[in-house]
């Protein structure tokens, strides 16, 4: 019998207690003996909870408990999600999260003080919520060198973006009603920023090198200026408007980034919509590979925190693999990547926008006051150069 | 060090062989020490290869050898691969594969012999390439009821039938020029008349349940009789037809089959074309999940090979996951199954299908000579009934 305990008991806790209830059977079969929430350390009460008998309000009481090998953080946030986390680890317990914000803070630390202790540090509901992504790098592709991994990683973004272009309405608009339906937070920044998918990616992109790339090294750039007519010259141009976390180990070096981009309707990427999230990995040898599913959301996180629990009670404090280091992974300034980008300019700088930017190709989508066009691939560098000499209404690179 | 045998030169072997010399230093770091190549079992000599002095024509050699702990099985077919498997077992060799014959008619007992000799079976590469689906079955979605697996398992049926919907084409041309460019067999039938799906289907199946599904009792049907009428009709319905291999546990029991398919374009197979496969799972808690990659091709796969590798080295024979006991899974005759159909008449015969389907919805594609419309949902049994009083030209299942 394996006793567990869960850290905070919001939607992903619940959800987590709710899995493993509902699933119990297999789970335990797979994770090789019977599994059993022992305590939910919360600061409330929850009063008629079937689970009431099983809160505690003091974390001592599951760190002095020899009984508990695993705990689920599902906390969210930096403290006291760090400290408790810590000293779980340091008391030889092992821990999983869904905590994006920790395991992009403090994730190679958080490791090392796992393996000094005889146990283990799994995070794989912190990104693709139930998109099996960190297993399949970690686990998976073992025997690939993994150059990109190209990732649709947060769904309110992808939701409001997939609204905008079926609906042809406008960024505002959307959000609002987004809000109303409880798939955008009142206060939206991480969001629409790009702030969530910049720490994911920093995640994936710290799996990929092996080494660590901190989410305040990563260029971010959100949502909030696309427009109804960028998707109406995006529909012209069979290309969809997707919010793309990347990271890319190419001739430009390895960069990381975060923006929205155009990509082609023959792009994997492509059909991933609404509050879908889906991660596009190009390997050396198996090519391009794509991972579908539910980014976020209750149940499909909590199911990701309870595979890790699976693991760590086969494992038992052996060695799972993870490859992380915390040493920095050097990255491109990506002023000195390449790409194309989509460019408008009013119809009166169109001669301008012509003689900066040479052999561009014209898209025309019937909005007789603008000049629309492609460049050629070139630097960011390069593009800022010259589109500081035109007068830009919006940009927006292309992918693929 | 861990030295390693390679059975079977052929496209797989020579792609292990690479992906190993490729990507030796992240292999050897994954696996937690240098991983090289000592023999390769073939009839042939290879005079001029680099491997050359590796090559061995006795398997003796390799079972003797106690250097030897895990052995890549990429002779294809089931014998001799059955028996050096075995062999290699009972010495206490762990061994993966590529083998989707064997693994589909031996998997469970191979697994048996593995677990009695502190040795392991693993088989990512026998199904979907370089798509890690085994991994996420066994490994990834543990916290899971997986209640269906709907997957495009065969990249030659996906590239003819793409063809067929891009170019209007009817199946023998098209195949005809597959197999000029060799995606195709000179004896294409193992690949047409779905044989191979349902090996793969089988495969995934038994790891759904646990238990033993064998593919000789998965109703099995083939693309051979659809035509470029039937790709017309689903153009106008917002349709593609897939050749697809699923196993549900559903309302009507758990069962399996390989048939072709209309699918709506909202669905996530119905981007996966050419060569490649796709596998979408649902799970009780994950809702959908797809997975996307090369189904085959000579790096691909043996990079789902050299990844077993990693684990092979890493357990060093202590058992890893997988569940999947030689007890039989009981399958639910098709014909108690529900779903839709698309059927085409003659139009002579339009009054017939009228009185025979109630409720049919009429699909107009400009074919003035015939009736084609879609039926409500149905068992199979129900459906044959009906259409055995009704001359159908063409009848292809619906899903989604």
């Amino acid at each position: 019998m394996a006793k567990i305990a869960v850290l905070g008991y919001g939607t992903v806790g619940s959800g987590v207690v709710e899995v493993i209830e509902t699933n119990n059977a297999p789970i335990s079969v797979r994770a090789g003996e019977a599994v059993e929430v022992k305590y939910i350390l919360d600061l409330r009460d929850f009063p008629g909870d079937p689970y009431e008998s099983k809160v505690v309000h003091d974390i001592n009481i599951i760190l002095e408990d020899p009984e508990i090998s695993v705990i689920c953080e599902t906390m969210g946030g930096n403290e006291p999600a760090f400290t408790f986390s810590k000293k779980a680890l340091e008391a030889g317990k092992s821990v999983c999260t869904s905590n994006k914000e920790l395991v992009a803070n403090h994730g190679p630390e958080l490791l090392e003080i796992a393996k000094a202790n005889h146990a283990n540090y799994l995070f794989e509901a912190s990104v693709g919520g139930g998109i099996p992504i960190i297993r399949t790098i970690n686990e998976c592709l073992t025997a690939e060198k993994i150059d990109a991994i190209t990732g649709i990683l947060n769904g309110t973004t992808n939701y409001i973006l997939t609204k905008m272009d079926k609906e042809g309405a406008d960024f505002g608009s959307v959000l609002k009603k987004a809000q109303e339906l409880g798939y955008a937070e009142r206060n939206p920044e991480a969001d629409v920023e790009g702030y969530d998918a910049c720490r994911k990616i920093a995640i994936l992109s710290s799996l990929m090198s092996g080494k660590y790339v901190k989410f305040e090294n990563i260029y971010t750039e959100g949502i909030t200026k696309i427009t109804a007519r960028d998707f109406a010259y995006a529909k012209v141009m069979k290309q969809g408007i997707k919010l793309l976390a990347m990271s890319k180990d190419t001739e430009d070096g390895f960069f990381a980034m975060v923006a929205p981009f155009m990509i082609p309707d023959t792009h994997p990427l492509y059909t991933v919509n609404d509050v879908f999230n889906g991660v596009y990995v190009h390997g050396n040898m198996l090519d391009d590979s794509m991972y579908y599913g539910r980014g976020a959301g209750k149940l499909p996180t909590a199911s990701a925190v309870v595979g890790d629990v699976v693991d760590l009670v086969r494992a038992k404090g052996e060695p799972l693999p993870c490859i992380w280091s915390s040493e920095l992974q050097e990255l491109t300034d990506i002023a000195e990547t390449h790409k194309r980008f989509f460019v408008r300019v009013s119809v009166a700088d169109k001669a301008a926008a012509e003689k900066e930017f040479a052999n561009l190709e014209a898209v025309d989508a019937g909005f007789a006051d603008e000049f629309a066009f492609v460049t050629e691939v070139m630097t960011e560098k390069d593009f800022a150069a010259k589109a500081e000499k035109v007068n830009v209404l919006s940009r927006i690179r292309m992918e693929g």
